[in-house]
């Protein structure tokens, strides 16, 4: 990573706080509540197909999600189960809107460490209102100069980003939990990329790739981006 | 007006294309489907009052509107409906995600009159994804210099939008069908404003006031607002 940086972008969910986990909690105890009609698992994948037919109309985010469960206890159930199950499905995602926020270890400490040297931005998918509640709730509204919520993390939606930031690709920085979505469109269109794994990942954001590229690095923590800045 | 206006924002459902009717019709369909339980007004009604306690939380657009249209059903039905009725409701939402845009009259040559002499955002509530749909098949993505979805229109949300397009209140101008989103909250940062009634309201968006502000003008339709810049 021998580019100048002077903007880091920052993923939110699983990168600033948990999320995952999160949903794959709700998802649990949705699958159980339909386990009469289909073993568990089943139920998760009827899930995920369902949410990955309706990606184009729903986007990212939790009201997606919550619709997809609906459908999918209509589709699984074959249209007969009491529609206190759907109202239970309601119950979960209405929960899942209002857990609080868990940073991740090092987060503060990082972001007060670049704070005036760089510009602080977070690039995050899901819905508009759930992310900046999130992010409000989070304490860390004040060390951001601006926050993109994205529809999706393709490269032509970095590229609309590196525009409206004012900023070449060869001063960005994206910080991020998915291979797929913070670092190989970023590589792609010139930037440089930080992968920080996080132990639980979404099926959609999976990809198995090693990363060997001249512009990316691989964390631990967040906070070792600080030594590889100072490197630069 | 006064003002020396460089910056245009125009609200978008309702002033570039038709939305609110599409809504209505949509809530009607919905409301026919429920009067075994409850005549249709009061079906409207129980529908809203969802919509508004549920507004904090799914902020505004289809797929909120979807969850509180379900979450109606099992109310007015006393948890007795069968879940096909809850399949209609998410075949009624993913029709209005997928309705053609209408633009109404005098946008593309308002817009194209204004191109190049004025920076023209697009400042609209919603959800992301749809929004950034509806842009993209008005075919008038290319005349605007930005796209903000705002989670709310609130003074507060008005100033953000401001400070990231680095504007001076005096120096911007909003275009709405709304007094109380496009207005109200606009003339009360010390910008401008045009209003340009629709002929149909969402009762959230209704207010009974009378328009007299030095820096307020009301159109009849969104060429008007031609002239009017040309005699500031």
């Amino acid at each position: 990573m021998k580019n100048h940086i002077t903007t880091i972008a920052f993923d939110a969910d699983d990168t600033l706080w948990i999320n995952e986990p999160y949903f794959q909690e709700t998802e649990k105890e949705f699958c159980r509540l339909l386990e009469d009609y289909l073993p568990q698992h089943t139920v998760s994948q009827e899930l995920f197909k369902t949410e990955m037919q309706n990606l184009h109309l729903y986007g990212y985010g939790v009201k997606g999600f919550m619709l997809c469960m609906i459908e999918t206890i209509a589709r699984v159930s074959k249209h007969t189960a009491p529609i206190q199950m759907v109202s239970k499905a309601i119950e979960l995602g209405q929960e899942l809107l209002q857990r609080p926020i868990e940073l991740l270890d090092g987060v503060t400490e990082t972001l007060e460490n670049l704070k005036g040297n760089y510009r602080l931005v977070v690039a995050t998918k899901g819905d508009l209102l759930d992310q900046e509640r999130k992010l409000k709730n989070s304490g860390l509204q004040d060390y951001f100069h601006h926050i993109e919520i994205m529809s999706d993390k393709k490269e032509n939606d970095y590229r609309k980003l590196l525009k409206h930031l004012d900023c070449q690709p060869e001063n960005f920085l994206m910080l991020g939990n998915s291979i797929k979505s913070d670092v190989l469109p970023v590589l792609a269109i010139g930037g440089s990329a930080a992968h920080i794994p996080y132990h639980v990942t979404w099926s959609h954001e999976q990809q198995d790739i090693s990363l060997d590229h001249e512009y990316c690095i691989e964390l631990k923590s967040i906070d070792e981006i600080l030594k590889h800045l100072q490197n630069i």
